[in-house]
Order: C-alpha cells, then sequence, then structure tokens
C-alpha cells in the first residue's frame, strides 16, 4: 500500500474514527486503524469494538493499492502534530507503516488486515432517510435520560419505534423519561422496534455536526447503520426489551403551571447550590401566580427563591432532583414551558406545548 | 454586620480568595471566608490554609460594621449563579449569614471570626518594590521546574536570592534548573534567601493578571508578604536550604548549537509521540549543520525528524526527556536558541544569549 493524502483531510477522518477506539483493549487489532487504498483513489479508514464500527471513505492519491492496521491513536497523534498544509505520505511494507511528511518520518508497528473484525450486517430489511437536523433533534433531547446503570442495560441507549404515521424515539432511567416523536419516515413502516447504544448514539452525534442533508438509515432488529456522506457508522443494537414507557406518561394531571423555562431553570440552579451532592434535592411550592424554589440543608444552611409563573390550581408542595429538572429545562427552546402536576407522589408531565414534539417526564422526590 | 455590594465586585474577589481555600479540611473553619465590613465602607475577604492567607479589600455600602466567616466555596458558587448586575445584601445575625440578591435569598451557617486563623507576620524588615512585569517573567520562566516531591521539600518553590547588584530567582527538580536574573531592586540589598512555597507561586501569579505598575514585596527569613492594589498575599516561607545550584550550572561547555527553538520544540514534540510515557526519552544526533532527533520505542516503532541549525563541533548523540526540553523551549520569546553541549553525559547550559535573565540546565538522559 502507498497513499499521499493532506494532513487536514487525513486529520478529520481520522477525528471521525478513532474515538470508536477505546483506549484499553485486551484484542490487540482492536486498538488499531484499518486503512485500505482502492486503485479508484479512494482510502478507506475503519475502526471498530466490536459492536460499533465506522468506515470513513476520503479521495487520496493511491500508487499502490493495499491494506494495512495501525495503532489508532499513535497514528491520530502523530497527524495532529504534523505541520498544517503538509502531504502525508503512507506507506506498507515488511511489516510496518511508512509515514513521512516534511522533515519527518515514522516507521509503526503493524497488524495484518485479515485479522482486524469486521462487523457482518447481514441483511438490513427497512431503510429510510431522515433529515440531518431531525435526528440531531432526537437525540439532543432524549439523550441526558439514558440509564448509565449496566444491570438495566436495555435502557442503556435510544429506543426508536414506529405507531400509526409517527416515529418515537424515547429514553428513560427510571426517574426520567424523554420522548420525541415525528413524522414517519417513507420506508419506516413495519419497522422493527430497536434500542440503539449509547456509545453509538455519541458517535452519531458528533458526525452529524459535519453533514448537511440527509441521513440514509438502514436497520433490521439487531443491526442499524447510518450513511453519514463519507461515513458509514454500523451498530449491533442492544438486544432487550424496553419497558412499556406509555403507561408512566400522565394523561390525567389536573394542575398546569405555565413557567418561563429560563428563569425557572436559574432559579433551581441557584437555591440547589446548597443542597446535599447526593440528593440535590429541590422543594417547589406552587400558589398562585409563583412558585418558590427552596432547598435545606443540615449541612450549608437554607435557600430560597420565587419565580413568577401562571398558576391557578389548589397550592400544594412537590420535590424534585435539581438536576433531573435542570437537564429537562434546558431542552426547551420556547420562553413558555408547561408543566403539568397531580400530586406531591406522581409524575409529573413536562412540555413545550401540546404541538412540542419534545415530551418529558419526571418523578418527584420526597422533600 | 450588614453591607451591600455589586455582584460583580463581590465574585471578582471571592473568585481571588477562593482558591487559596483548599477542597478539603480537617479544621472546618479552614473552608470558610472571613468577612469583614468596617464603618470606613471596605469590605475585607481574608482566606487560608495556614500557610496562605489572601486578604483583599473592596469598597461596599457598610450599613452595619462587623464580620463573620461562612463556607468560601459555596458563598462563591452562589455569587456565580446570581444574575448579573444584582446588588447582593450580605448580613449576619444569630449565627447565620443572610445572602439577599433580586428574588433569592439564601441562608448559610457560619463560624464566628474569633476562631479564623491568621498569619502572624512579624517584623518583616526587608522591603522592596518589583514591577508586575518582571514578576510574572521570574515566574513564568522558572515554576516549572519546581520540584513535586514532598519528600525533597526544599525543592518545591522557588529560590529567591541577591548576590552583588543581582536579585536571582532559581527553581530545580535535580533533573532541570531554571534560573532568572534581575537587577536588583532598591530595598533587597541584604535580604535573606528564601524558597517561596509552589502554592503561594501560583496564587501570586493568577493575582499579577490583574496588576499593573508595582508589586510590594516585603519579607523576613520566614515570611514574605506580597502587596498587590487591592490583594495582600502572605506566605511562610519553606523552611529549609536550597543546593549550591551553582555548582550544576556548567561554564566549559565547548559545543554550541544555535536553532530555532520553535522548530526545535515542534520536532522533539512529533518524534515524542511514539516514545512510551514512562520515560519520553528523544535521541538528540549532532552533524555540521543540522540535527536529527528520533525515538525507538519497541511497541510503536521509531521516528525521525532532521531539524536544521548552526552546528560545527564535533558530532555526537545526546539524549533528553522530551517534556523538559519542550518546557525549556516554550520559554524562549526569540526565533535563535543556544545550546552549549559537553559530552552524552554531561548538563547541557540552554539559553536565548548571554544577555538573556533566563538560563536553564538541563540533565541528560542515556538512550
Amino acid at each position: 500500500m502507498k497513499a499521499t493524502i493532506e494532513r487536514a483531510t487525513l486529520l478529520k477522518s481520522l477525528g471521525h474514527v478513532q474515538s470508536v477506539v477505546e483506549r484499553r483493549n485486551t484484542i490487540p487489532i482492536l486498538s488499531n486503524v484499518l486503512l485500505e487504498a482502492a486503485a479508484d483513489g479512494t482510502l478507506k479508514l475503519m475502526a471498530t469494538d466490536l459492536d460499533l464500527q465506522v468506515v470513513e471513505s476520503v479521495p487520496v492519491t493511491v500508487d499502490q493499492p493495499g491494506a494495512i492496521t495501525v495503532s489508532a491513536h499513535t497514528l491520530f497523534d502523530i497527524v495532529r502534530k504534523l505541520p498544517e498544509g503538509s502531504q502525508v505520505s503512507l506507506s506498507a511494507a515488511d511489516g510496518k507503516m511508512l509515514i513521512v511528511a516534511g522533515r519527518a518520518r515514522f516507521n509503526l508497528q503493524t497488524l495484518p488486515r485479515d485479522d482486524f473484525p469486521m462487523i457482518a450486517e447481514g441483511d438490513l430489511p427497512t431503510s429510510f432517510e431522515l433529515p440531518a437536523e431531525t435526528l440531531k433533534q432526537i437525540i439532543d433531547k432524549t439523550r441526558f435520560a439514558i440509564s448509565t446503570e449496566e444491570t438495566r442495560y436495555y435502557l442503556n441507549g435510544i429506543f426508536f419505534h414506529v405507531a400509526d404515521d409517527v416515529l418515537k424515539a424515547a429514553a428513560t432511567d427510571g426517574h426520567r423519561l424523554a420522548r420525541v416523536t415525528v413524522a414517519r419516515p417513507d420506508g419506516a413502516e413495519g419497522m422493527p422496534d430497536v434500542i440503539v447504544p449509547r456509545k453509538c448514539v455519541a458517535e452519531l452525534r458528533k458526525l452529524l455536526d459535519e453533514v448537511d442533508g440527509s441521513v440514509q438509515v438502514s436497520l433490521s432488529s439487531t443491526k442499524i447503520r447510518f450513511g453519514l456522506g463519507t461515513a458509514v457508522l454500523t451498530s449491533k443494537l442492544i438486544d432487550g426489551t424496553f419497558p412499556d414507557y406509555n403507561r408512566v406518561i400522565p394523561t390525567a394531571n389536573d394542575k398546569l403551571l405555565k413557567i418561563d423555562p429560563k428563569s425557572f431553570m436559574q432559579g433551581v440552579d441557584r437555591v440547589a447550590t446548597i443542597a446535599s451532592e447526593k440528593t440535590r434535592a429541590v422543594k417547589m411550592a406552587l400558589d398562585r401566580d409563583k412558585i418558590t424554589l427552596s432547598v435545606t440543608s443540615p449541612e450549608n444552611g437554607t435557600a430560597a427563591e420565587e419565580v413568577p409563573g401562571e398558576y391557578t390550581s389548589p397550592g400544594f408542595e412537590i420535590g424534585f432532583n435539581a438536576r433531573y429538572l435542570m437537564d429537562i429545562l434546558a431542552q426547551i427552546d420556547g420562553d413558555l414551558v408547561e408543566v403539568h402536576l397531580a400530586d406531591a407522589a406522581a409524575p409529573t408531565l413536562i412540555r413545550e406545548n401540546d404541538n412540542a414534539p419534545a415530551l418529558y417526564v419526571l418523578m418527584p422526590m420526597r422533600v
């Protein structure tokens, strides 16, 4: 293999693939990136952790087609430090890869391309397009609610499913739920329910920052593939059953608070300063057209702040985890949010309005 | 105590004092900041870790003089989150401090001011002024060489001493030495040799960013005080003997390399990418008017880069810790640095030229 590529192009592509590579690997080749130069003038860069695989294709000058694998993080660090604007020559021979740029030469250890594991995609019968902007919004408005508890592996991702003419994406950790509903794209009808793992979501979100237009989504019940311009991300899906989350979305909460999400969030943030790290509990006392946020901490003292809001139902008190409440409020773009409450023990529904694509459910805390 | 102060002023002052407060304290009051409002309309903020003390004075509206102590980090976090432009009212009563700003109210636990420890300065017979810019340069060009080995406590700071008509500042960790020489300020004659501890250096450097003009330095053989506008920093000195570092400054190194510090540093950085984390050893082969930097790593492979430079002495090879070499090169402002070498085992002298205030000595490594 021998190819020449501009430093900036190589750095960008390596940036896309190297974050899939875990820092610690028991299988040595998983630390490597596969470089494959084809006679048609493309260089394919591939990285995998056995569950998630990313392939990026870039145009290069290929003098000799071939393929080799080298340490992804080492190559990334080298290319990062090369002078801007330099041409990078990559050539493999005698079990080494020679990198030459300007006056610098590197001779890296390699492992053979045949040992590099590929994810067998199999048949991906469902296929549809989603605007990159829509996919970004789905991820941004749900990912914070993904559970990090490894024992509840079926909550460690975003759940996608179709219902009638909509595509729904949901994430929950048992304390809060986030759901986004968008129009069902053509081709998604009859798709299986799938849970896309957290790491795939994170890598996808990074790649989306550089994509305009549409993303090609193809999936089966075990694999999903995202085609994003020059990059293709393929992931195994979580083999589990997402709970029937519709049961926890309250439908009869009869107390409605309308409030500015920004001042609400800032008030919560301020009073939570003195909350104990462990519980982060904030009390919210609702009265006619105002709420009073408060925290009492045995070590630190007390904090209270009044925030104006539209509220006409009978007053009561309810407690929330400040972090969870702020995570949700940060997702509200408008200058009014609806908080639908029932009582101090019941799940609370939060959304911008009933036409908003996103909906959040937050469990209260005893305070 | 009752005082009113603008949020931005209070935040800035707390920013200056809170970093002296350690995150973990076995003595509760050391987590607190002392607030003292005087009838003349000044608020003094004081923090200490028993070795280092900072006092900041700011103008405020004082309704009732008095003093109290509250958690420094909690107060800082609260003030940070208050709305920009708000007026903050601070009042102490019944063992609590009430903070009111806009619609937010905080009632913090306090500890009595009488329990707050002060560093007794004693007599500080030596007193002189140093331009803030000079003090900044002294710190910037030496602090990277301060040892972090706690067993060699006498190296855990910057050593200041006068010799004839100059003031010298030196730091070393046994592997490298940095020394800056400046004209002796009036009043520094006869001053005792002092070692200013690392934490004092760090806090002083932060405060210097906001000072123009001069810094008032006063010291005895056990304490030092820096007066910087509204802030006064007082520190205990390290009670130890700094080694006679002049012995390690080579005077007869007969091989001179003149080189661009920037391309030298970038070359070292690049080849060091594949060096093992532990040794970070880079080999430097000197030939007529060029040097070749190289690294050989059993795990990663090899790297080499040629860098042009003026060199006419007999060729030889020498090894350095890449990190240490880069730390020194980063301090050279000009576009040429002099590297005075003797042989592969001898200390190497690095300086911009023989008029430069800063001088560096680097021990080689066997490679």
